[in-house]
């Protein structure tokens, strides 16, 4: 099959597309390199079935130019702001990378007659709720521009469905974690423990729990409902039932750094920053039904992904 | 209170400057025209606590000064895209209008710290389902782009809330008629009537069913949110429970312009064009728990509609 993959040269991208140029597919990445880097599709360059077009997605010209040249039979949109934090103090980069992409990319969808649309979603489309988040949850108010955007995003997919004879998947993510990635709350406490290895500051109260799927798992999670769901409108909360703490996280790091005596300071409050969600967990049975199911839980999915970070930097305990 | 109502020139802004100046508070309207008709607002010209700016919404800089100017304790927003079935065919049209005018009008909320949000919200955002619309609905999928859009904006007002200090009041409307409408099926009935008064078209099999409220009822349910909700984020459906089908509104568009002997052809299908709902009802229990009420049913909004609107167009029986 050709395939379209948005933001291949991101955290999720990358791992995609490896699985994606291992399963046989031609696949053609586009990404603008703000967030993604080259390096991580560097092993994959010079491959007979692998092309690369550096591309802002807001220029609908050249994107048209790839889908004109591509004859994609899938799109699989993950471009994207990938930093929530950053979107709450400057509403126009979830406005421009995270929800005018997505019309963007629609508009090539229905100009080149695409028939299939693979799109990474979120649970920050929920908003700020305590109970088990079902997909077919009400009412839709997110906290931060970033899960405001994406449902944005989504709301124009369902009418591309109904209006373009589109068929649409979308996987709705929690926080992933794994190999490549470029920020989050690992990076950040290995940064700052490499400044000063004797504290550590952690935002909130340490007790915000959420789950963390590991990159692999979640690849292999939206192939299999991308193969198995054949609705026209697909949607699936991808995660793993297991959640851990903010502060088990950093015993984790401390560990696989192998420090000693590091003192946690807590900035306090029951969340890191306002737009942040304190603590959430999926109603996973959907696609459990459908028969998959993570195989890292997420205290095993941080420790994979604090090694591969920490080897990345050249650390050796 | 100084207020600014955004689409004042339309159809239902028109009514709520009305009700505002009447009510005594100093009322702003900026309208681009492109819709809204400076004729609604005639009446008003020269009222002291009434100004008006033709504005095209997606220009902040021309925004940003009448927020200046205006120092404006509220804003209602109202304008957008009306027309379902134009936005269908050219994905643009409820971008720029409906949703990018809602995202202007947020910027210029936050950077005039403005502090409270009345918004139109409409029954499309919760796509096409059978059952009978709670607010709380899920999952929510628009098949039209004027749904999409809406909801977009629905999600970015949430946003704000959280991220602002802003207090919102989302309204979903469903159907409005009543004097000074511009368009939709009863001025298509009377106009394709005046053509051939002896054949009426339907689109769809006539059957489609749906809530049509009075546009003073609406106002009034509008005013009684505003006043009486007070949770940061309050959304409401706004609607009456009784329901009309199309052929019914043919039936009393042909009784009142006293014709005899008219003739129905059905285009067939349960639905008018791709993107409408064939039939919806609300589920109006938490306005009416708030304590409103709309006084007349859809067959006599319908009814007044029509009246207002031969009247408009000189007919006389």
């Amino acid at each position: 099959m050709n395939v379209l993959v948005t933001g291949g040269a991101g955290f999720i991208g990358s791992h995609l597309i490896d699985y994606l140029l291992d399963a046989g597919h031609h696949v053609h990445c586009v990404d603008d390199l703000s967030l993604g880097r080259r390096d991580n599709l560097r092993h994959r360059e010079g491959h007979p079935r692998f092309a690369f077009t550096e591309l802002d997605l807001l220029h609908y010209d050249q994107l048209h130019e790839v889908f004109w040249d591509g004859a994609f039979q899938c799109v699989f949109h993950l471009a994207a702001n990938s930093d929530i934090q950053a979107g709450t103090g400057c509403m126009n980069i979830d406005l421009n990378r995270t929800f005018l992409s997505t019309y963007t990319v629609l508009r090539c969808i229905r100009d080149h007659r695409v028939k299939q649309l693979v799109f990474a979603s979120t649970s920050a489309i929920y908003g700020d709720r305590d109970e088990l988040l079902h997909e077919d949850f009400g009412p839709l108010f997110p906290v931060s521009f970033y899960g405001a955007a994406k449902l944005a995003s989504e709301a124009y997919i369902a009418a591309a469905v109904a209006n373009f004879g589109l068929q649409a998947w979308i996987f709705r993510f929690p926080n992933v974690v794994g190999e490549r990635t470029t920020h989050g709350v690992v990076h950040d406490f290995i940064t700052a423990l490499e400044k000063n290895p004797r504290q550590l500051t952690i935002l909130g109260d340490g007790k915000q729990s959420k789950p963390y799927l590991y990159v692999k798992d979640l690849i292999e999670g939206i192939i299999f409902g991308w193969e198995r769901a054949q609705e026209p409108l697909n949607y699936f909360n991808l995660g793993v039932e297991s959640t851990i703490t903010v502060q088990r996280i950093a015993e984790i790091v401390v560990e696989e750094m192998g420090l000693k005596r590091v003192e946690f300071a807590f900035t306090g409050g029951d969340r890191g920053w306002v737009g942040d969600v304190p603590r959430f967990r999926y109603d996973l049975a959907k696609i459990h039904r459908l028969g998959w199911r993570a195989k890292r839980t997420s205290e095993e999915a941080i420790r994979l992904a604090v090694r591969a970070e920490l080897q990345r930097r050249g650390w050796n305990r």
